[in-house]
Order: C-alpha cells, then sequence, then structure tokens
C-alpha cells in the first residue's frame, strides 16, 4: 500500500506548485497545474513543443495512487501525499486526489497548421468556463486549432483547464495579443474570417454563404461582442438566426452552432 | 431624487423575499426572485397562469430607480430601498440594483402547445447554469416549450433565472416529475423523441434522421447522461458527431447544435 511521503503544504515543492494559481507566476515559470484523472491523463499522453514530456510532476493522493496504477506508471515523477497538500494545490474543489505540475503547452498562430481548415479566434473571451467550452467544442468539431487573442482570459487558468475536458492537450492553442494581425494571417492563408455578431448582415444558414470553405470564426467577448473595427476586418459577420423570443445565445453555444455549421458543410 | 423608504434587512417583507432562494420556500409559497435590469424588465412584460402581473414587487436602489424609469411605472408595487437590502435580497453578487419577488411562471406539460413542432425534455439536470443555457438555447432555436423532468434542479433557482438571461419568461417551462409519462405523452401526440447521447446509434446528420419532424429533443444528467431505460423509450438516440479528439460535448453546447439542426430543418 502507497503510504504519503514527507511533502506538507510548507515544502518549498508545494509551494511552487500552489503558486501556479496565479497568471504571474504561470507566465514567469512557463508552467501551470492540471486537476483531477482526466486532466492528469491527458497532461501525460501529451509531448512539448521542444518534445519533452508535459508533465513535470504529479501530486496524488495514497487513494488516488491506488486507484490509477496505469497514471503513476506513466509518470516521471509522482509525490504520494496527504489529501491537505493536493487540496492546498488544487484550485478546484474536487481534483480527485490528483494535481499534475506541466510544462506550458501554448504555441502562436504559427503552429496552426497552413492548411488548417476551421479555425477558432476567440478575442477577449474573459470568463474562464466561456473560453475553456469553446476550446472542448473546436476540439469536438474537429477544429485544426484556437487562437486566443488580445486581452483574454489565459488558457492555463485551472478553471479554464477544468472546462476544456482534457481537449487542450488535443490541439494547438496559440496565444497571440494582436487580434488584428491574427485576422491577416489567416486571410493571408485563404482562411475566410466570419465574425461571429447577433448584429451581423448573413444569417449562418443563409445560401450565400460558402461554410465548406477554410474558416476562422472570430468570437468576441462575452459581455461586449465584437467591436465594429474587427467585425470590419472579417470577410463577413455572421449572426446565428435566433428564431424566439431570446435576445442572443451565450457565447460557448453560439460558438458550438458556428463551428458545425462549418464542420458540416465541409463534412 | 428618490430616497429609499423605511425597509431595512429587518423588516418582514425583506426577510421573505431573501427567502426565496431556498427551494423549499420557492416550493411553498409559488413565488421567486428575477435579479437584475434584464430579468426585471422581461417579469414585469410577462403575465402569468392565472392572467395576474408575475411581479409582485420590486426592490430597486436609489441608483437603479434613478436608471430605470420605465421600469418603475410599470411595477405596481417599487420600494426604494438602500444597496444593502438589495444585496442582502439577491443571489447574484451584481444584481445592478434590482430584485423583483415574482409569482411562478411554472406550469406543465398541458401548455406546451399540442401542434408544438420542437420541444426540449431535460432530463435530471442538475447545474443550474446548464439548464439555464439550454432554456436559453431552446428559445433562441424556437423550440415551443422545456419540460423540465425528474430530479432535475429548480427553473426557479435565482442561478438558473440569470442564465436563461430573460428565456425564462418566453415559452412554456413546464415541470413533470415522471420522465417516462413525459416520452410517452408526447409520442401520443405525434413528435419523435430523440434522445441526445455521445453513444447514440444515429448520427445527428445521417441521411435517415428526419429532422423536419416535430421533435423533441431527450437531454440527460451532465455527469451521468440518459439512463439506458430513458433511451430505450426514444424513437432514436442521436450522438452529435465528435469530429476531433473531444471525449463529448458539455451538456448546453451538445443540445444547442442538436436545437439549431432541428430547427435549421424544420426551417
Amino acid at each position: 500500500m502507497a503510504s504519503p511521503g514527507d511533502l506538507t503544504v510548507r515544502s518549498g515543492r508545494v509551494k511552487t506548485a500552489r503558486r501556479l494559481a496565479t497568471r504571474a507566476f504561470r507566465a514567469r515559470t512557463g508552467e501551470f497545474l492540471a486537476e483531477g484523472p482526466q486532466a492528469v491523463r491527458e497532461a501525460l499522453a501529451a509531448v512539448s513543443d521542444s518534445g519533452q514530456d508535459v508533465v513535470i510532476e504529479v501530486f496524488a493522493t495514497v487513494e488516488a495512487t491506488e486507484r490509477y496504477p496505469e497514471l503513476e506508471q506513466s509518470a516521471e515523477v509522482w509525490h504520494v501525499v496527504t489529501d491537505d497538500v493536493v487540496a492546498d494545490i488544487a484550485d478546484s474543489v474536487t481534483p480527485q486526489g490528483l494535481v499534475a505540475r506541466c510544462r506550458s503547452v501554448l504555441t502562436t498562430i504559427e503552429d496552426v497548421p497552413q492548411d488548417a481548415r476551421l479555425v477558432v479566434v476567440c478575442a477577449e473571451i474573459r470568463d474562464p468556463g466561456n473560453l475553456g467550452a469553446v476550446i472542448r467544442c473546436a476540439d469536438a468539431a474537429g477544429a485544426a486549432g484556437v487562437v486566443v487573442a488580445g486581452e483574454s482570459v489565459d488558457p492555463l487558468n485551472p478553471k479554464v483547464v477544468r472546462a476544456t475536458a482534457g481537449s487542450l492537450f488535443h490541439l494547438p492553442i496559440a496565444v497571440e495579443d494582436d487580434v488584428e494581425a491574427v485576422i491577416a494571417e489567416l486571410q493571408s492563408r485563404g482562411v475566410q474570417v466570419l465574425a461571429a455578431d447577433g448584429a451581423g448582415e448573413t444569417g449562418l444558414f443563409d445560401a450565400d454563404l460558402d461554410l465548406a470553405a477554410p474558416t476562422a470564426w472570430l468570437m468576441g467577448n462575452e459581455a461586449h461582442g465584437l467591436p465594429d473595427a474587427w467585425s470590419a476586418l472579417a470577410d463577413r459577420v455572421v449572426h446565428v438566426p435566433i428564431l424566439g423570443r431570446a435576445e442572443s445565445l451565450n457565447l460557448a453555444t453560439a460558438a458550438a452552432v458556428c463551428l458545425y455549421a462549418s464542420a458540416r458543410e465541409q463534412g
């Protein structure tokens, strides 16, 4: 039976891991946390840009160590710790006994394949749950990458990581400061940029909208939408038709409908 | 300029409103809270089943009273109160100075129109944000009603009300205990029941799926999905195709994709 080692909430290694809850410390170290069996499993299967393992070390309770022997086997460094230590490091209320310290999996737009046929650009998305849901949805719809642009929430925020349900590790997540440069870069590749906006002139199901063409969906901030300056740079501004009396869809559901409309036509 | 009346956090009227945060008190009184300008505006425009106004009384700060004179005009009873009182009653951290005590807008399946062509049945959805997002999405996609069945979260829970973004007041929200009876009732009306399940045999875009027919989408619990016993009663069990490496979609995004697929074909 596994038993906890010497690490406590006062150990330097544990304090370092805990500090990854802050964006500043993640940015400084290029590291982040994956919490819970699903995220840790996906992280262990992932390889970073530089060809290194993504997972640096795993902190696991006795119970989790006994429950997930296959994860312990595939980890280079596995610390058996008390429940307190896992709870101390984790952002989640229920990390199910497992937290991994990981090397960043973020990249830049160069790593979104040149021949990508479906891409999502998240421009100033602020809510971690929304960004995570959009990344998960992009993965499900077969997108080749997600670009997180402008003043968005950090994709390595623990709440984003959780909401992606593993998809963070499945496709390139590029972070770029300049939304306009991202739009120009995608257009220069022959990808049409469709801005999703409830006030858009074109309906998602309009006959003259070519959803089979290589497409990047530009999704704006959940509260304020897309600024006109960015919509103006898009090839089309597209609305999801509202057939009832709702004022709008929420960001993640709008992204889902747009992405699947493209995926279906690109089929 | 408006000034606060005599109500304090110790007033009986305020205490009564605050207790509507609990399901038990909502069930006992048949009342609930709508928070923030959008929800209060929609509530003021709504009429309950019995032909009464939905809004019984509004609690508003001085600032909100001055900002929304049109809401004060359309309310029968409008209490100008201190910021403390609104904060005390509201579940939301930012109710923007407005909370309304309302009569229930919930109904039963009899009030979902007999000729409904698109319905959503939520079976044991537990997360308030998810249920709210599904109701909002059902409204956007032009559904004729939502049935909240089995052991689901209360649709009048303040977090659900908020997540519906006003859609709670736009279409019949029926609450029913017995999921099997709901399925049978809809089928007896000639509505096909499509169970949404990642393991379903039929793909959403399969050619032999008739999405133009009158349809009820049966959505299961976010963690455990639909029990086999209920899927077996459905006419078809349908999965949203996963084109990338995601394990699944989250509940609200899956509902969005299914509902819009139907809406498009029914168009």
